[in-house]
């Protein structure tokens, strides 16, 4: 079965291939009328103009922390970690350059109905999903192949682990600056257009509309998807490393064991299926002349859905042939269960998600009842919702854990965590087909953006706007996916980071017994670090926000029939894109440092300390990423429910409040929130990569 | 030295005898004209009829706690678990008792200006302050002497924790029912009344006025007085616990032995020496004809200052006698090096919460300065604000842990932990005289609300206005010391229950590896527990509130002429009031079962998973609880900033967006957040008395 690497390798070169398909599909198509095009060569060159800065800046920390892997673990290491970082900031470029040529051609295509318009965004997301899982496997197995079967290095598994590190890197800060520019220019454009100068929203003569326009592109396609590569990869490496680092750790020539392959084999199987399986998945996106949202909704989820069940079947095949040598292992159906416990969870976490943001449940109807006293209660309504929507997370989170585990020892006894590092490759193995339907919606949401900016018939808005809406349950379960699965990766990675430490030193015994005094106060540190890491996110979103108020004022203020509208006047759109570019990327450096920063620091003074830093910033920066994630859709929901109609509508002072509180989840939803996963594992991971350095 | 609890309980009696003749101090003034008589009395009826239900429906909670502990401890331990319970109920009532007679009275001698009323305030606020402390220690003496002394019962130490956790139960209800009610009053007053009538805040002519001025009897006075009453008695047992089960226990008759002796002895001296610097303290607050803040503040702080002192010095005598055998101990200095860092990092931890509570510095400026973007810009300011100080507090309590635990090691190995659990002891010794400065606070407050309602010329009302604000710095320092004890105690407790369960079964080692799944699962659930908590308690406050705003709502519609003020028609305040009740305390019970019944349930199943809970629950509780307390003063005291005329003053937009900031800290501060650090530690203590049931 050591020729699985080259099977993952394979399928993730045909996911490659076929989002060179899709990139060419989409290149085809019309961008529509001059102003159209205008506006997206725009948007365009925004983006990539923010990409292209914020990879010089992390290219610096890159470099760093090149040499200190290469310094304290291996120069090898060093070139994986570079390896990781550039396939990462990669398919997050191509994935926003075909995002950023989609929107304009999925506008034209609106003019013919949803029917046209549905499949062609769904290929430019599909393009960002095939890359990102794509270049995340081949990049893996190609590290894998060549240190382990080609080189035979020391220290192989550290080097590839690495490789997830350097996408960890990439993902923090484009996760972070990402959700800092996007979130500067929304309420940059918001408040002084709709609020001061009383225009409608993408209105062209808003300086900082196509700014709000690029940051749906950094922060929904380009973070999000550097985000789900490092999900994706990191899953796959933890139980991987897992294998490796249990016992003593096993080096290059010793990973061909029998039973030590099949363990390391079968996480790159399952992501070989799921890949096979997303691409089959995505053929049966098709349009129609319907605009029926249920019909339109059903072609979305049925890519997700084909894709799941065959790596359901797959799994349990997979599990057959892997685990059946009754001579290795107890039970062949035991990791499979861990892997379909995954899965459950997953959904679970999804629903939930869906549960406590959707207008369709009892959540968001009170909030929007609330708002009816005003924006506190509407505040305190969502703080609540927020809250107790942890509870039911966690609550199926420990249930997931404890059913991969079980799982795992029904397989062999000692296997109980590799079940839980597995249960999270099982959420992910889809990632393929799961990015391209998250990645679908933002084009969605530019298209509606172009349409208005160009002055379109109002009808092209309303069916942008029906596809846009559709995104918004498939996104749900894709983040109970990635949020789940980060929790299980990291938990698993921990275990492993124990483990690396005994392979470094056999006679170090790490405690991360809560009742020394050690353990606990860096449990203490660690539950304070996320609450730290959204206190300085948040900030910078002011910050950055206000740096792009004070412009748009100023444009407003100083060029001569700007407000008014008058024909050939228009706004400076580039220097709007500028200042957030820069702002957001100063703003991201010392959150994303700190992630990296912290652990080294503590991991060099105490190794104990640190293992229990690492275990409350888990619990705790995962609590906190629910809470702030649901309580912003909570809030985004509802207001969009009192604009449907609900509690009278737009203009209400029901309205009003709603407006504030979808203003306060803005950076709880799409800068703080979905970091707040990242830096648990980049802490992990860096924590366990320097392992061999701090003893 | 085993004469050490006598004079615990005499220094406790005599700090009764105090708050008796200060009581009658302060009920020999002349309580004003009839119509004050009459507030007063409408106030008292209103908060005795409140915590007489309270009470009524603790008792049925009380007697099934009480049996359980007859069951699985030790009878005797429920009837020191019931007297407990009791001690503290009653060392509330009378306190509020006292605080509801105070209050008119300090109105009345506020007409001859503060060198009359501040002392007057002070002495009502030190009946509350010496009945908390001269019972909590005189109860715990009591037990101890009768217990281990007289009948050196099997148990012994148990049956004395179980005493704790009677005081525990009591505050616990009575922090969220209390915080439910005045945060329910409150915000039903303000809402109708300011918002929506138009008519000023204590106006006689709202029905809730006087249902908010009970709320800040029931929960400023009540509520903390309960709060402190277990945290006192709490910091007091741990070390004597901790002493008594360390090893695998120690039976009555053991705890006499050499060493032994001296570790128990040692808190029961520290709190008699601040319990005589305290009434020592008490003292030295007089009057004066000065109408100068800065010469009252100092007035009140002197008594704090001078109580401390003493302490100080005590301690070192203390640690020089009990710790200077060198047969026993290597350094007599280690043990006075933990409390005095106990009580550094307790006056670091309210400065922490001065520098991000008080205007006086960047952050409430910060947050008023946002209120000029409106309430969203508000909302995240004090969010993140509220967030950046949990980092500063967790910093210090690392620090205060680590110094506490070194002290201990030094004065014997194997101390570090008892090291800790005494610098809490060292915060809460002088609780006497800070428990009166707190409580003075409410008097004042209410002092001035019946100023208002009796129509009483303005200068009287600036007189308890500048009494009022004085009280605030020295409540963020007791604040302080109360927060940090909580952390600290806790963990001793912890390691007390570990030490437990070894007592119980010497063949059980409680594995507290957060690398186990079961340690990490509970972890997980006990970081969740405390989000889930303030969910709930942020909804009963909510739904407590509609039900006080549509009564008042009725009233306004029904009541011809109440509006307008006619002459001889009045408001039904009591039925408010008996609203505002039922209300709260029927929100109150949930929350408050679930701390006592999740570590039951989870211990009865897996007591590994059960101490991961309490790690969990204990670190992000105190995060959550800090964070909480903290963005609700920001945003209380940025709104107070602005009505004293920055960014336009009353009436101003900015000033709007702060009273949203404000309504949505009134149950973060005096909600969620003060009831936090009960529960983490009643789930420690339940789960410490159970400790042997479970295993």
């Amino acid at each position: 079965m050591d020729y699985i690497p080259l099977l993952a390798l394979l399928s993730a070169l045909a996911a490659i291939g076929l989002a060179a398909f899709y990139f060419s599909a989409v290149k085809k198509e019309s961008p529509g009328d001059p102003r159209m095009v205008e506006i997206m060569v725009a948007i365009q060159d925004g983006a990539k103009a923010f990409l292209r800065q914020e990879y010089t800046y992390v290219a610096v920390f890159v470099v760093i922390m090149a040499v200190l892997v290469a310094v304290f673990v291996a120069p090898l290491g060093a070139a994986t970690y570079v390896f990781g970082a550039v396939l990462s900031a990669s398919a997050g470029y191509v994935g926003m350059t075909v995002a950023t040529l989609a929107n304009a051609r999925t506008t034209e295509a609106a003019k013919q109905g949803p029917g046209k318009a549905l499949p062609l965004a769904f290929k430019g997301g599909a393009v960002m999903g095939f890359t990102v899982a794509g270049f995340a496997l081949a990049g893996l197995a190609l590290v894998y192949i060549l240190v382990v079967d080609v080189l035979e290095a020391e220290d192989a598994f550290e080097i590839i682990t690495a490789y997830s590190l350097g996408a960890s890197t990439i993902a923090l800060f484009s996760r972070v600056g990402g959700g800092i520019y996007t979130k500067a220019a929304d309420v940059g454009a918001d408040l002084v257009g709709k609020v001061e100068a009383g225009i409608p929203e993408d209105d062209p003569r808003n300086p900082a509309t196509i700014a709000d326009n690029v940051g749906d592109n950094v922060g929904d396609v380009a973070g999000m998807g550097a985000d789900l590569f490092e999900s994706y990869a990191g899953s796959l490496v933890a139980p991987i490393a897992l294998t490796a680092f249990t016992g003593a750790g096993i080096t290059a020539a010793e990973a061909g064991n029998v039973g030590t392959i099949n363990l390391i084999m079968f996480p790159l199987l399952i992501a070989t299926i799921g890949m096979v399986a997303s691409i089959i998945g995505s053929f049966t996106v098709k349009g129609g002349a319907s605009t029926d949202a249920h019909a339109l909704s059903k072609a979305l989820h049925m890519s997700t859905n084909v894709a799941m069940a065959i790596t359901v079947v797959g799994t349990v095949l997979a599990g057959l042939w892997i685990f059946g040598d009754t001579d290795l292992f107890e039970n062949w159906w035991g990791i499979p269960v861990s892997v379909l416990g995954g899965l459950v969870v997953g959904f679970g976490i999804g629903k939930v998600a869906e549960i406590w943001t959707s207008d369709q449940y009892a959540p968001v109807k009170k909030i929007a009842a609330q708002s009816e006293t005003g924006p506190a209660t509407t505040i305190l309504g969502g703080i609540s919702a927020g809250m107790m929507s942890v509870t039911a997370s966690v609550l199926l989170i420990a249930v997931g854990v404890l059913i991969a585990y079980w799982g795992g020892e029904q397989a062999a006894e000692g296997l109980g965590v590799y079940g839980i590092a597995v249960a999270a490759v099982g959420m992910l193995a889809t990632t393929g087909v799961v990015v391209s339907v998250d990645a679908y919606g933002p084009i969605a949401d530019n298209a509606g953006g172009i349409a208005e900016m160009a002055g379109l018939d109002p009808s092209v808005r309303e069916v942008t706007d029906a596809l846009d809406s559709l995104g918004n349950t498939t996104a749900a379960v894709a983040k109970g996916f990635a949020v789940g699965s980060a929790a299980l990766t990291a938990l698993a990675l921990f275990k492993t980071f124990e483990e690396a430490l005994t392979k470094a030193d056999p006679t170090f015994v790490l405690s991360l017994n809560v009742g020394e005094v050690d353990v606990f106060v860096g449990l203490f540190l660690g539950a304070m670090l996320p609450f730290l890491f959204a206190s300085l996110t948040i900030d910078a979103v002011g910050r950055a926000a206000n740096a792009m108020i004070e412009e748009v004022r100023r444009q407003f203020r100083e060029i001569p029939g700007l407000r008014e509208g008058l024909p050939g006047v228009k706004p400076d759109s580039a220097r709007c894109v500028a200042i957030s570019t820069k702002a957001s990327l100063r703003e991201m450096i010392i959150p994303g440092a700190l992630a990296v920063v912290v652990p080294l620091v503590i991991g060099f003074i105490d190794v104990d300390t640190l293992g229990g830093f690492l275990a409350g910033a888990l619990v705790t920066g995962f609590c906190l990423a629910i809470f702030m994630a649901n309580a912003g859709g909570a809030w985004d929901n509802a207001k969009k429910y009192i604009e449907a109609g609900a509690h009278g509508g737009k203009g209400s002072e029901p309205h009003k409040a709603a407006v504030v509180g979808d203003t306060v989840g803005d950076p709880f939803k799409d800068t703080s929130g979905p970091s707040m996963n990242i830096l648990i594992k980049v802490m992990t991971i860096v924590s366990l990569v320097f392992a061999s350095a701090f003893v």
